[in-house]
């Protein structure tokens, strides 16, 4: 349940206020001189206090690599370990979380099934969790079968809104101001991915990238090519002509996003990803606790206001997980 | 790549026009009594030819099943093989296919996958498949587990448009006079699962719905709750508040569609699943053959002009394997 | 359970007396023209009754192909499904066997875990199950990876003795003819797998293949080179020294059985299997029936006096299987 | 191939000289309080330098555990990782292996598997690795359902001698003073685990425990019950009569060793693992270089000259996680 891939697999460790995340990448070749700038370049990306939208929590976030690598970074073939400390605990902000139930959080059903749950932040459930996906991903995406592969999200919707950064930026610092949090939706395509690769039935390309994403915190629905559009269009709309451009075969518009059968088909791949509104909000909530008895609880600390914003690089490292999966032979 | 799910495996077989499908459903326990009729009302939902609506094709459809099962039905606990013959070949239909690449079909890619791929009918990519699916999903709502999950999907709207049943068969009946085709949503709603099931991370409830969805041919999308319309709102209005309702905690609204952390809240799991038109027009298309010169593919012989409508009981049959597979310990 | 392999999985199902044996070979590649003849020759090597040793059942055993194949034997890429009817039931022989435990065969184990168990000829833990893994073999030794990689077994002890096949027969024979059955030691060789496959630590070459051979009925035992000898060894007796020749680099002796960390080493692959004396007996013996109550069960009917000799066949379908999946990429 | 385990999951890394070993155990339920004690007791036995037969190496040999517990060692349910530092690096002993093929070591076949090899004290292969496994058979031991379970292994044979520890122990004093090692049997038996566990097929009990004993570090064999001996024995001689005891069916006798067609019979479980002499030898010894060229490797350095000795609570840890992950529901 903690591991990703089949080819390429990620297992993964950490409660958000435990000692320290963690992951083991098992499946990169061996003889690769990783760029350990281009991994922190990807953390920082997710780092939560860059701006003044997303959480202040200070954290360094950077990984400590125990093995798979020589002293010089080239890799062993053999798997690579890596964890982060987690430095900022503050567990006192967190302190009355253990008797109430976050409305929207995963404190209910953890208790629910595993009979008890980590107080301190959301435990295995936070999304500080995706910082061992965005230190997979980065890795991932230097393993020579990515070589031509680009990856690239962005959000293009928030709260509803449609616009420049600017603009999005603003429905994000209103829903903060007032104490809320907002949704968004985050494009990806991925380019350079040749015919022929993905399996049909059950492990189609689409579905492992749907899983992939609904696995990050917060996502409510994915959708590839043209997606729930598709529902209301008509065969003749979004039929892909198939034509031949510099004697390679290529369709004239692109509504499959990419695959068709479960099998990449040579276009650029391309989809989208519904984060809901963040649960936590610097507003008083009602709320039971955990013995069913109704309590408020109060809005304080630091949250994210869009969680989405900073799932753009989590969105590209598990796009590169599952694409690396794929292309590894 | 052709099994699904953990603690049951439905593993299948079978091109559409070859000689039969099958599968073989691993990890059903012993001593049940099986209810064939229940299995058969199942693929009835999904045959072809029930009404002037979907394709006219002849299939019997009935399983023959050869293991894991006394003669009066009751399972051993091994697994159950099962064969479904293949009755209406008319391969003639599709002998000009062999050469050319039907647009949003799978001929293209598989072709690209495996160096060929079969000319009849979709071979291994037709959703004559999914008749595998629906008759392992059948003994699955039968394992005791399931006892109290009560699971039902149905079209909610055809083309863009949402409306009675009635409105919804016009607007098919509309695009078949045509020759055309009309994309769909299913909705589901799965009742009775308790508070605690599924996993966190990589194996989240809503994920496994999401790539047992994803799998189904012709789908686009997928999303749970509130889905891509919670990425247009903010956080206070998405916020399922807790309560207490005779002795048991529930919440007041279910955005969340019965899934947080990805595991269950008990609450209803509700999700919506975007199917495209089908690509089988009847109307002339122009596409490439496989050398990649331009050609006219002719529309003719039968096709479904909403593949959702059929698509209904599969959806049913998916989320039944993978509720089953979860509950199952 | 019922499924083995990771890039070539056999999925099987069926009870000794059901309707069918049959099982999913999933992951064969496309455009192989298959060789009926030469899967037939491999059926033939295991099926009872080609000689007065091995047990009279009268099978035919011929495979029927129902997916995964052209009508011509090229294989489509996609899982090729195939059924072999029981038609020899005589289930009469097996009636008293409902209610008494044979010892150590897996009447009372499988009633433990099940609830309940087939009554007709071991079911599922038939060794007529290893049918299916023949046939599996069979195709696999016939994927292009395999092209140079030759495996040989053969029955090198058979109750205690060594010696030529006609001494061997004897022991059988002499078994046979007082109603006994008597264990045997089956010798595999696996030459041309090149050195570097196979993975370290929980993937090792030879664990795989331990696992796979110790799946095979009535075997007690695996070891590979010197194996259980190697305990009685020195270090300086045991070393297999490298050297050069022609150019590539060999060991002069193999002690080591061409396996060194789990990944090959390029000499050939030496592994033994131990198979017990077969549990059916021509003689009375003492059990109990389900109640626990004191019984006699009465010897009668076929039997294997020494199941090791049909087994060779099987010990080279698995090696196939084992080896075909690493090969694979 | 770093994960073993399918309910409970041990996943690993670490090279023996790099910064750290360590792993993740997932699917350990929550609520339970683990006795850390425990953990280091079994790491304690397997540790080098405990007396004056095994290799000095001097090693701390701790975990950190970094997730899955609470600050007073209650587990999560979430998975629990771990690390242990190297803190004996001693490089410089292993410095001109780089450019030597080690004879029976894996230097040769990682090369050719991985491109290169860390020459650093075996790497990936090193026995150090099963430092990660006794951690995690210790902490497997302490799950609910392995209340009942005893297991316990020890060494019977060395060099082919039987006898007291005193006597084994001279053999491997011997072999220690010329530079030598020697090869071992170590027995074990699995008291406690009820009848009914464990699966068919490709799921059989005794073939994980053999894939498990199989992957220890100089395993060549695995053999069950009588094992290699049943092979030349009369089925006469091995039967196990069933008889009732305290209103409980067991058998008479165990040549079974506790497991029929691959499920539990509710008598002890036992084995016997074959374990080769040592590789490393404290005498000059031929090999090539990785150009092929002859070469002279000298002798020197530490070395275990009995592995068994250290290989005990290996055996034990492993057969705890198997035993664990058919337990566990």
């Amino acid at each position: 349940m903690n591991t990703f891939g089949r080819n390429l697999r990620l297992t993964t460790f950490g409660e958000s206020h435990g000692k320290a995340m963690g992951g083991i990448l098992d499946g990169v070749p061996g003889g690769i001189h990783l760029d350990i700038e281009a991994i922190l370049r990807e953390t920082e990306r997710r780092r939560p206090g860059r701006n003044n939208l997303v959480t202040a929590r200070n954290e360094a976030d950077t990984p400590e690599f125990l093995s798979g690598l020589t002293d010089d970074f080239v890799t062993l073939g053999t798997p690579i370990g890596f964890i982060v400390r987690n430095t900022d605990h503050r567990s006192g902000d967190y302190s009355e979380m253990a008797k109430l139930y976050r409305p929207n959080h995963a404190d209910f059903t953890y208790d629910r099934r595993y009979g008890l749950h980590e107080a301190r932040g959301g435990g295995r459930a936070s999304a500080r969790e995706t910082l061992n996906w965005v230190i997979g991903g980065a890795i991932a995406r230097q393993i020579p079968c990515m070589r031509d592969i680009h990856i690239n999200a962005k959000v293009v919707e928030i709260g509803g809104v449609r616009g420049s950064e600017e603009e999005l930026n603003a429905v994000v610092a209103e829903a903060m101001k007032r104490g809320d949090s907002v949704g968004a939706i985050v494009e990806c395509v991925i380019e350079g991915v040749p015919a022929g690769k993905g399996n049909p039935v059950f492990g189609k390309l689409h579905a492992r990238l749907a899983a992939a994403m609904m696995s990050i915190n917060a996502v409510k629905g994915f959708e590839y090519g043209d997606g729930f559009s598709a529902a209301a269009m008509y065969g003749t709309e979004h039929a892909d002509i198939f034509t031949t451009k510099d004697g390679r075969i290529i369709t004239e518009t692109n509504h499959s996003g990419g695959i068709q059968g479960g099998i990449s088909n040579g276009m650029p791949i391309t989809f989208r990803v519904a984060f809901k509104p963040t649960p936590t909000l610097l507003q008083d909530i009602r709320t039971v606790d955990t013995e069913g008895h109704e309590a408020l609880l109060r809005g304080r600390g630091r949250h994210d206001a869009c969680v989405a914003l900073r799932g753009v690089p989590v969105v590209e490292a598990m796009a590169a997980l599952t694409i690396c999966d794929e292309l590894l032979v």
